[in-house]
């Protein structure tokens, strides 16, 4: 399969440069039944927009999405559904001076070697627009899962440059999260963010951040032996997004100079009969599955390659040459990517639960 | 689709418990005229090889490998091919107190949840053992890439609990890295992790490490976007290996904390007119695809979860007890793991490589 | 994966239903360098368009195609393309009466107790209208097919009801099938069935027919064994057609009364070298792999469901009543056909040239 | 995907050449939980098998079953069964004077062309010894059918050359078409087509059939829109087996010459307060989805391209020759074929359960 849908059974297929017509997403599987409005998806998509705050991009896409097929009098019908949001405000022009030139540590060289052509406008297909699609198919999977099964995503910014919070995740809401425009819940933490930032900013540069994931209120028993583990799949999904270079979940990195019998999580007699583990160093996976504890993960973005200091870099034909990026860009992508890892991870959720109700009671 | 099987187009199926009939795996969309042998596939299942080292599992499993289809005169035909290793040395008896408990950090509950059933013996699916397969297939893959574009896996130990070597891996080959059984190329570092790994077994413990995965000559323009970036891809295989926590590629997690200005790759003009990157913050990829430098990436492995150490844990039943594994299992994994990482990482890139020449020239 | 979703490495999703906001396919997989405009698909939606001759509905759709990305400066740029067409024309009022009766043959039942849901307005999902899709779609692969390797698609109408032309279709080309309305290239035969319909549609009734597609010049191995056989994909492709009870190639049904001796086809040798088969009753594949001969398979429509006769059914609630159906509807759909057959068949041979690309020199 | 797996959530890939180690399926994503032995596979594979009858070659081959993974204590586990049976009684030697000859109708040429090798010992995969594999992994989908919703599959032969039954197939069970070595339930026709197979087989000739597919108590629901409609997937379920030239579902050919007024299928009241139809010229579906009723099929096979009577061809390098083949093989195929038809709409029926499942209630 070429490389434009993800999913097995709620499956997307996006579609869309920054600077042609459109950005678009057919999702395909989506349970019949469920109550379906573009305002449903807006308000996700809104989270992503540019131009929400002092800390993105000043670019005012409104990004109204279109819900054209698969849903009649407000409710999903089974069929494919597709969402279309048209490309506003695109300042071609901008972007002349690329035309000849390859920015460092973007994708116009790869693709220009890969396939012959590029489209250089806005990086092409290659433009963070692109997961304004994700974005949208994942509110309709974060709606189904919270009426189905209260399952609920509340990823939040953890760090910032060198700046870092320690948040309580299990004690975190989105109105926690959404209530700073960095996305970070610990209000003293968020606002030295912002601050770094700004300064990043001021001096013509970007600078990287991690964004945690939580996922409360995952059913016992998704994922699915030997490949498509869960933490395989919500690996797969976030390194999939632009600037990604980093996964890892519970205890990740930090688990490899622990012991085992501190790394182990006992299990312990839960409420009302259940089972439950006395700690989650494994993030909510044993053996690729979930054991129904939280969820969580942590995302490394690099900093935006686009940055409006001076740069060495090489034409098109190899000559060396300079470049001060000119176009609308973010210094720090983590603030808008918040709505992207939730969109990604509430896709993975929806596509396991399908997946283990259809070969399972 | 189940979730035995990885790749599009050099795709593998796999199957086995730990103490059933066989591991096996089919590997299907191999390109016909490739020289092949069960002594190409044995090489590399040795170096997984329980029972290799002091610092491993004493199960003294052969593994030894049938090729049972989709090769004819020695040469691979086009058509599917079979690989089976028989199990042998499967001491189920050692496995009898589990039947009845949970340990820690173990697929046991998930999979007795998921599916009703569970093959308790050695963790049936769940079982590192399944692993065989993966390396089995990947040499298939190594063997091919090798031959046609001169691609190399040189994944090593980089680290052992909180011992980390410093290694320039452009330097690396198979002989440094295979030169010691914990597999890092830097021998004094090497020699301290296997005390490590030495005292931990003592102590009926375990310790998790890191494996660097480095993949050299990688065509340009391998990867698709926009979910199947190659970074997604190999960070997928990876997370789907037992015991795998978490995955970076290129800066990774210590990226976040650079400007753009430090982090991002200037183009500079290569030797033979072509391009490079005076730095490989990238990790090899840009956009997701591959740019020609040097593919690195780390991958985070927990401490095993088995330990002779008195545990706390839970009957299936529910009731409050206490464990010690008195099965033969591995102190670390790492050293053991070097080849799956390298398996798992030739299976993507000969995929991203039929994908690639599929759709362009 | 859900079912709107077609081919493996030259993929396209669909969505849309008759009286939504649009009918839309994504094509994933294009090879990039493709000269591509709205004219060279709009040629084929011609040739499908309701309202084109006196032998189809009135509906007076233009059905334009909008690309909306994956193009760029006229050429395709290895990205998703996505074409588009709104809906237009859509008198809803005309189905007001058809909300709460099952309409005979159709896939009003079938659609309800699948999704306890359905869009009853000209059929949703089911509507003959999204074949517009795969028309679209269909295009681009027979553009590519023609530039690249000269394989061309020449399905025509062999049969109407009782009528069967006797047709060397090695020497039919477009001219001579689009010249006549009933698209059968024997001038003779065409005008009795012209004849037949007319006569059909005065009876407020409908008629069967049969299309025969033709491809010539498809190069030889292309076609997986052993279930992606390319008569069984070209099959699937021709029974996911709206109204298609039957499909054959090479002898198909007829050649079961023959002999072995008489049903071989006896190799020999060709011009250039080559070799060639004496007869085809293969119909241009060998194991399920195209052997250089031309491919020819039958394709048959059942009489269209929606007849203005008056019909025994029942209510959604089950009780008995009598239906006269007021919508605008084709009384034969072989005419409007011929395209699909030849967009479906396109779009096999497409992804099989580059499944077999992938995969050998 | 390559071509060796079948079905999407039931899913099936398979391996094995008539002269090579061995015959191999895994079977992917079978619910856990069904009871499974070697014998409930067993059963099926010898009504495949060759040497059972006068009718059939006399190859002895057992095929005796194993199961290697999957089944713990006689129950399935979810995780994947691999199935695998040994070649055997594999004369190799009566091959040796086809290795440089082309066959008439046989895949020699295709394949040799398509990969620039192949396995020439009895057609090496594409023998169809493959077509066990097949009937193997259809018996765990026969028996879960079976045991969960009742669904039962009676394929039978319907005609052999000239001579064709008329058989109500509503009333014919099992044990009618196993009575007659020909598997027509009709017990006079079938001594008529016996005689017919015997002449052949005197004459060193071969004769083709038909097998008409029975499929009972399916649920209502079953089949996706728009491309992976039941009849698709049944017709490229068939199509993909061996010597099969054409598919067609209920009124299939036939139909065309109706009016829709004739054709259309009334609803009316059925029992217990659901709904029926009068007739069935639609086969079991309504948009491709079934509809309740019985769902009936034709598969057409041409006679068997393996003949002893002298045939003229080429050789490999393109001088004329002629042939007369020595090895053992069936003069009609189609009473070993009924387990291999029975087998693949088992596949189908499964997996298109499984995903009605994951979507809707």
């Amino acid at each position: 399969m070429p490389g434009n849908s993800f999913g097995q059974l709620f499956r997307i297929t996006t579609c869309g440069e920054s600077h042609g017509g459109a950005i678009a997403v057919i999702v395909d599987g989506c349970p019949p039944g469920l109550a379906l409005s573009e305002s449903d998806i807006q308000s996700e998509l809104d989270r992503r927009r540019p131009g929400q705050s002092a800390l993105t991009t000043l670019r005012a896409e409104k990004d109204t999405i279109h819900i054209l097929s698969g849903v009649y009098s407000g409710v999903t019908t089974g069929t494919s559904i597709l969402l279309l949001a048209y490309n506003e405000d695109a300042r071609s022009q901008d972007y002349n001076k690329l035309k000849k030139v390859f920015r460092p540590s973007h994708a116009d060289f790869t693709y220009l070697k890969k396939y012959g052509i590029r489209d250089w406008r806005g990086s092409g297909r290659a433009s963070a627009r692109e997961t304004l699609a994700r974005v949208a198919a994942g509110a309709i999977a974060q709606k189904y899962l919270k009426e189905k099964l209260d399952v609920s995503f509340t990823a939040y910014v953890e760090q910032v440059g060198g700046i870092r919070a320690a948040v309580n995740h299990e004690r975190v809401t989105r109105a926690h999260i959404d209530a700073s425009m960095v996305r970070c819940p610990d209000k003293t933490v968020a606002k030295k963010m912002i601050r770094l930032i700004e300064k990043v900013k001021g001096e013509k540069d970007s600078i990287g951040g991690v964004i945690t994931g939580v996922i409360k209120n995952v059913p016992i028993g998704l994922g699915e032996p030997v490949f498509d583990k869960l933490p395989a799949d919500l690996g797969k999904a976030m390194l999939s997004i632009n600037a990604v270079k980093g996964f890892e979940i519970g205890s990740g990195f930090a688990g490899i100079e622990l012991k085992g019998s501190q790394h182990n999580d006992e299990f312990i007699k839960g409420k009302k009969g259940g089972m439950r583990t006395k700690t989650n160093n494994a993030g909510g996976v044993l053996g690729g599955i979930s054991n129904g504890e939280t969820i969580c993960f942590r995302v490394a973005f690099k900093p935006v390659a686009t940055i409006g200091k001076k740069q060495h870099t090489v034409t098109v034909q190899g000559a060396s040459t300079a470049l001060e990026a000119a176009g609308r860009h973010d210094p720090c992508v983590v603030p808008r990517a918040v709505p992207i890892v939730d969109g990604m991870a509430a896709l993975v959720i929806m596509d396991h639960y399908l997946r283990h109700k259809a070969q399972n009671k």
